[in-house]
Order: structure tokens, then C-alpha cells, then sequence
């Protein structure tokens, strides 16, 4: 289904939406985080990809996860070999069909790649943030993108939808601004981190926190934590995958196993678990990723409100919770609790699980049944 | 059923061996590792529980994991407050009876505790050997354990046990050593380390091996690359348990949060894997810690004999293979793939599955279940 329909812009062939290009909104208005602590002013790096319509009324919001931005669709320029995150699904005639809906992705507030995060500077005191920066929750993140639509003048939202960190996000929409979100769509993810995830997100922290580089967060980023990032990551992306899915991947494959270099990575699942790592460190600052990982943790509706039926109360959208067979991290279990709960408050809910070995990451990577529940979910 | 029996020594309460003592197994003989290299002697550090009888036909031999050691039951003064490892499996009444059976452990080569290993003083060159120790593989461990049966002048064993790295052991014994064992009994393991197993153990070794205090394997051991040998153990522990357990034990329960201090370890599960970090520190090397996570990653008997089959052919030995349904490391099904390749040789062999929140561990834990199976196994 991604072969056919026709961009304004083409630079990856048909179904893409072209070359692109961020946009900044600096905002003048103090942001009050809620853990306490404030920003007098900030930015929100974004792109956004279709057209808005007169009416306002086909804006759709795309929230990333940890460890993504706002490039989700399309090329920086012809020479660009890699597209936005979720360019499978944005683009002419795809799930998220920019020929009908106008789609918005905004780096969230804590982040590293244009956003105001803790590698920026204070201009309060010429300095970055670094560890001075606010602690960050979900709802923090959904209080900037809602600035964001307001400086674009949108008052309702299509839909909202995220996978993972996203995924919670759009929950949060749907609780904290249920009269601008018709419909929300969360893909692996959950109400709550559980132990598991908290320990993993742990071990990634300590990792980067006991890094002598890190130096407390106040590292140059000219030499960053990248022994304790890249660390973090390596052991974050095996949780991303699956068991089945690493073993049909890349099994025991190895180059000759030499005894005096034992320990030179010679499986191939070690090479790749590198390259990740190494690529990571390149790409992503080692501060918004203990900050955001906290707020993965501290993420739980029904600690906060009591119960998810206090939670989900008075939400108004309809809501499509997807969950992978083979994601570990947030199971298809905690995706069908989400809805499970929606019902019982008498929401418009539905769960659909997808079966697929490529564990979490699975609402990233190409998966036509995706597409149509999603497309489905547009129409109703 | 752990309430009962005399000892002769008792320090625990009854049921216990009490006191014990380790002895050290001086062998002059060299010897050649299958990967290439040698010792031209080693130690080997070892305790026995109950009395090898006339017959010399009922020794048991246990195999340790990873992280364990010779030290599997008892306590070594009336002060101890730890008994051994296996305490609750080993003693007077207990399933490995030590009024009955000649309960012997080592710890395994490469190890470091008391055992040769990295950190052991070569005595060609008068230094440590550090990382120009042979590689190890589970052969080597078992032909090590061999050398101690020969010197304690035992030529049959009426069982191998241990489970994970202790059942790969076990396994192992049956087919190099098969006139010489009636019983296998493997735990919680594999015949095939897959590619989840070894991506865990290789970001384990790189934080070690990343940490700079590691110096490539040449550190004092009054400053070891603890925070590297740290973060892979917090890593490890996780795989070791389940989120089912962790959720059960931990949950979310945390201390409060504290928006100005938001990377303090809070939840419960934080400082629980941070005290089991630290405490492994205390008491592992890790050079040891990658050489053994690397014989466990080259632990393939299906690569290594062809097949299965091939390499159960010349097994005499009747095998129970016990999984635990909570177990993601080793799940039940890699511990299951076993005895059917042992039924297909028309070996005899069988497979038991336990329930079980515990993970990996379970098979080190308080089980009725796993006791029967065993007292069951020992009269067969």
C-alpha cells in the first residue's frame, strides 16, 4: 500500500512526502513543570507534513519515544539517505495520508535535538541547563506540544498518536485535554512502568551517572559519557527486541573464534549491539536520556489518579491501544489493561494485537496489519 | 522437608551440614585448554559434604553457576550468618542427603575463589595471569572437575547437577565422561546459548572492559573496575529474575520523589539492584566474570557436534532436564529441546517443568517440587 499515491515533494520515490524541513517555535510564555522548577521561556523544534485544512479539523499529533525526535517523515535534501522514523507510516496514501491530514511532530521539552533540553543554554545564566533543568513527566511534555498547537492555532486533534514514551503521551492528551483529542491511538505501551522497566532504565542511568565524564551532567559536549550512553543503550536495545527475533536475526553467527582474543566481539549480535551503541552516542545527549527515561518511570495513571478509571474519566476521545506479541518491554497485557479500563469507564475503546517476533520496536517497522487498523481507526 | 534429620554438624538448626571447611586440590600435572593454551599446574578449591562410602558409588557431584562458587552448603563458623549457595538442597535429610550421598563442588577453573584463575598469580612469571589466561570453555571446567574426582579417587558419579552454567557442566560430563556418570540432572540451562544470552553478557563485559580502572584486565586488586563489574551485574540480576517477580516483590513502591533530586535511586527495585551491584563487587573478579560469561557464550552443543543428537550419541547417563515457566533466560522450552534430542537418541531422559514467578533463579530457591523431583531421580 506504500507504492502508490503521488508527494508535492518526491526525493525516496512515490508515498513520501519529500524533502523537508524543521520549523522552530520559541516560546515567550514561563512553563511551569510539575515536579516544580520552570522555564521563563523555551523552544519546541517541530516539522509538519500536509496541509491544514480550513476547518483546523485534520490535524494529527505524532508523539515520539525515547529516544526519537521530530523527524518523522521525509529527507532533510536529495542526498539524505535516511528518512524521519515513522516515514512508513506518513506520507501520501499511508496510514497517515498527508494528502487528507495535516501530521505534526515536535521534539518534547527535555529533549536533544532542538527542543529546549538540558544541553541548552540558560539564558538566565549563560550556561546549559544540564542537571539544573526541570525533572520531566509525561504531562510536561503534553503541556509543551499543547503551546505548540495553540501558537498554530489548532483546537482539536484528528487524533494523537505514539508508540511507547509516545504512546504514553497521548494517553496523557487524552486525560489532560480531552476536548481538543477525538481520537488517540497508543501502540506498545502502558499505564504504568512496572519494575522491570525501572530497572532497565536504572542500569542505563548508572551506567551514564557513574561514567567519570559524565561529571555530575556538567560534561563538555565536546567529550561526552559516551562509554556510559553508549552502555545504556546497548542493553536498552536488546529490551526493544525479542528473543525470537534476535535469534532469527542473527542466531549464533560468528567469525572464527580466536582463543587468544577471546573477548574481541566475534558474534555477530555483539557487532550489531556496538554499532547501536556507537551510533547512539553520536546522536543523542547523555542528560535527555536520564531525563526522559525518568519520566518513563515515573509514568504510572493509576498511582497518580488512584485507579485508571479515575484516570480515564473524563476522557472524551475514542481510543485504539495496539499491542506486539513479542514486546516484552510493555506487553500486550499492559495495552489491553489500558482499554480493559476505558471500557469499564465506559469509553469508546478498542485493543488489537498484532503478532510479530520483532518485539517492541514492532510499531516502528513496516506491518500492513498496522497500517489498516490504523487507517480503519481514521475513518470511524 | 527440610526440617528434619541429624547432621553431625550442626550450626544451622537441624537439616544442616554446619560447619564446614573448603580443602584445596593441588595439581601438578599440566594442563591443555581446548581452545589453545595451558596451565603447567593450577589449583582446584573444593568441599564435600557426607562420607564417600567403601563402594565408592555415591558421590554427587554439583556444578556451580556463574556467579557461585565450591561453597554450597554449610557455614564456615558458628558466626557465619551465610550458608552455601545450595543449602537448602544439601544436607542431612535434605534431596542431595548428605547421610546418604558424597556431595563434592568446586569451584571451577578460571574462577576466583580459590580456584586458578585470572587473578592468580602465574608462577613462571611471578604476576597475575589476567587476561593471558587460556580461554575456558565448559569442557575445560569439567576436565578440571575430572582431575579432582581422580585425585579423590572416585570413578563414578551417581549424579551431576547444577543448573544454568552448573547444567551446561552437567550436560557436558555426560558426553565426554559417560562411563563415569549414572545421573544428570540440569537445571534451568541450555545446550545452546542463543543471541538474546550472549547480547546481555556482551554488554556486561563491555562495561567492564570500557571501565578504564579494567587497564585490560592489569588492575590492582585494591582498585578494581567496580562500576563496570557494577553495572553488569545490576544488568545481569534483572535476567535472572522476571517481571512477574519483580513486580510481585517491587512493584512500584518507591520513597518520595523528590522533583529536585529526581535521579535518586527512589524505588525500591533501584536500591535493591544497586545493593546487589555492590555487593558483588565485593566478592567477584572480573576478569573471571568474562571469561566465564564467555564460555557460556560458546557453549553450543548443536554447532559443536553436528547435532543434538551426535553429540548426546555415546550418553549413558539418564538425564532429568528441569525448565521453570518463568525462566527468560533459559526458558523451559531450550531445557525441554534437550531431553527430546535425548529421547531421539533413545537416551533415557525426561523433562519436568515447574511454575515458578521467580525467573532464572528459581532453581536456586526454596522448592517442594524441584526437592521431589530430585529424591525421585536419586532412587531411579
Amino acid at each position: 500500500m506504500n507504492d502508490s499515491g503521488t508527494g508535492t515533494f518526491q526525493a525516496n520515490g512515490d508515498g513520501d512526502v519529500g524533502i523537508v524541513s524543521y520549523k522552530d517555535y520559541f516560546c515567550p510564555t514561563p512553563l511551569e513543570f510539575e515536579l516544580g522548577g520552570r522555564l521563563d521561556s523555551f523552544n519546541v523544534r517541530y516539522e509538519t507534513y500536509g496541509r491544514l485544512n480550513s476547518e483546523k479539523s485534520n490535524a494529527i499529533l505524532v508523539c515520539h519515544a525515547l529516544t526519537g525526535d521530530h523527524h518523522c517523515a521525509g529527507v532533510y535534501s536529495i542526498m539524505d539517505k535516511k528518512s524521519g522514523w515513522w516515514n512508513n507510516i506518513i506520507g501520501p496514501k499511508k496510514p497517515l495520508d498527508t494528502e487528507k491530514y495535516f501530521v505534526i511532530c515536535s521534539n518534547c521539552i527535555g529533549g536533544c535535538r532542538g527542543t529546549t533540553g538540558p544541553a541548552s543554554i540558560n539564558p538566565a545564566t549563560g550556561e546549559r541547563y544540564n542537571l539544573t533543568f526541570p525533572a520531566i513527566t509525561m504531562r510536561d511534555m503534553v503541556a509543551v506540544q499543547r503551546r505548540l498547537l495553540a501558537h498554530l492555532e489548532i483546537e482539536k486533534l484528528h487524533m494523537v498518536i505514539g508508540g511507547s514514551m509516545g504512546g504514553m503521551q497521548a494517553l496523557q492528551w487524552a486525560i489532560d485535554y480531552p476536548e481538543m483529542v477525538e481520537r488517540v491511538c497508543a501502540l506498545a505501551t502502558t499505564s504504568r512502568q512496572n519494575a522491570q522497566a525501572i530497572a532497565f532504565n536504572e542500569v542505563g542511568r548508572s551506567a551514564i551517572m557513574q561514567d567519570p565524564v559524565w561529571n555530575n551532567g556538567n560534561y563538555e559536549l565536546a567529550r561526552i559519557p559516551s562509554v556510559g550512553l553508549g552502555i545504556a543503550r546497548m542493553m536498552a536495545h536488546i529490551t526493544y527486541l525479542s528473543d525470537k527475533g534476535l535469534e532469527g536475526k542473527f542466531g549464533r553467527e560468528h567469525s572464527a573464534i580466536d582463543g587468544t582474543k577471546i573477548f574481541k566481539p566475534s558474534f555477530d549480535i555483539e557487532s550489531y549491539l556496538h554499532h547501536q551503541g556507537q551510533s547512539f552516542v553520536n546522536r543523542f545527549d547523555a542528560n535527555t536520556y536520564l531525563y526522559f527515561t525518568r519520566a518513563l518511570d515515573l509514568f504510572d495513571l493509576r498511582g497518580k489518579y488512584g485507579s485508571l478509571e479515575n484516570a480515564f474519566k473524563d476522557v472524551s476521545a475514542r481510543v485504539l491501544c495496539v499491542g506486539f506479541t513479542s514486546d516484552w518491554l510493555f506487553p500486550p497485557e499492559q495495552n489491553r489493561e489500558i482499554v480493559r479500563a476505558l471500557l469499564r469507564c465506559k469509553k469508546t475503546a478498542s485493543y488489537a494485537e498484532i503478532k510479530s517476533d520483532l518485539g517492541h520496536d514492532s510499531f516502528l517497522i513496516h506491518s500492513p496489519k498496522l497500517y489498516t487498523l490504523i487507517e480503519n481507526f481514521l475513518d470511524v
